[in-house]
């Protein structure tokens, strides 16, 4: 399926859709090296590249990704505000995190905070890695652990390294329909806030 | 051009770089809109879809957006840490900013700081703008004015909204290469940190 003719970015963004259920089917590396292929060509501040990717489909390591992610979420759900608990609830989603054990490969992308626009450049480069892994029919979801700061010590990842996601891949189980988008032109102004595009 | 046969993710990467010179020339603004059309399909904190866009097209506007900022650089490249300083001047980057008159529209992207991760998942949707204005032929530049929160009220734009980015967009007459990119593999590694993917 990777040699399939290529879609348009529109096409890609649209079917898109985030996945937490996911199949324990034997995936290519390659195709996630791909995306970072493409992650890497990125702008970024000063053109520092201050990502840095930990590929993880080794188990253990996913295991302890996962109870470590676990931890941080019983904490953050005993503190969720009203809002943000009721989304969570409607959604079904509680401090368990299995898609960190199921899906068959994890990336997690850091930033280098000592650079310029580190958390800025590396969040558009996650936005080039999600449209790569969709061209190669990969799903996934952005993840960030609550209290990242905690999860990072797991990969041995240097301190002046934050934790900005941990991408759960590999091909989709998930029943659910796509989350339903605003239509765009509710987000676009036109030379002034307010005015029609 | 736009009905070209769609290229892969990774080829728009790739050949995508930074435009600071623009022509002068007509583009369509149908093929902006595409690219915010494909943005509003990305995902987002609890599909807050936190972004919003002012589109410029008129002069007087794009002349007022030019003269703050540059009021703004002014004053950061005063301060600017050695370091940066230097990557400014082999760059010859100054505080003047021409493409924000130059190029023949520019696009605003503003982050409701109220919602959950909103810099993370707009950043992200600009990752997808870029690719999908690469994929219409037009070129444009992550331009982060210094002190955002000076520039925010000429859009008129609500003071819980953050100025993420003004991209310049039109046809490239940007004579430089692009900026070299380290071969992605040294920035991957497999389940720990250091360790080779």
């Amino acid at each position: 399926m990777n040699t399939s003719s290529p879609s348009t970015v529109a096409d890609l963004a649209t079917r898109r859709k985030t996945a937490r259920v996911f199949a324990n089917t034997h995936i290519e590396l390659k195709d996630i090296l791909y995306s970072i292929e493409a992650a890497a060509q990125a702008p970024s501040g000063a053109n520092r590249q201050p990502w840095r990717f930990v590929l993880v489909d080794d188990p253990e390591m996913k295991r302890r990704i996962r109870a470590v992610c676990e931890e941080q979420e019983k904490r953050r759900h005993a503190i969720v505000d009203a809002n943000l608990r009721q989304w969570f609830a409607s959604k079904k989603i509680t401090w368990e995190k299995p898609f960190l054990t199921d899906a068959p490969a994890l990336l997690a992308v850091f930033s280098n905070q000592s650079m310029p626009y580190a958390s800025e450049s590396t969040w558009l480069a996650i936005g080039y890695i999600i449209l790569a892994l969709e061209e190669r029919s990969l799903s996934t979801l952005t993840y960030t652990p609550s209290y990242p700061e905690n999860v990072r010590p797991v990969f041995n990842a240097p301190s002046e390294y934050k934790l900005e996601t941990i991408l759960p891949i590999g091909r989709s189980l998930d029943s659910n329909p796509k989350e339903p988008r605003r239509p765009f032109q509710s987000s676009v102004y036109r030379n002034l806030w307010n005015a029609e595009a």
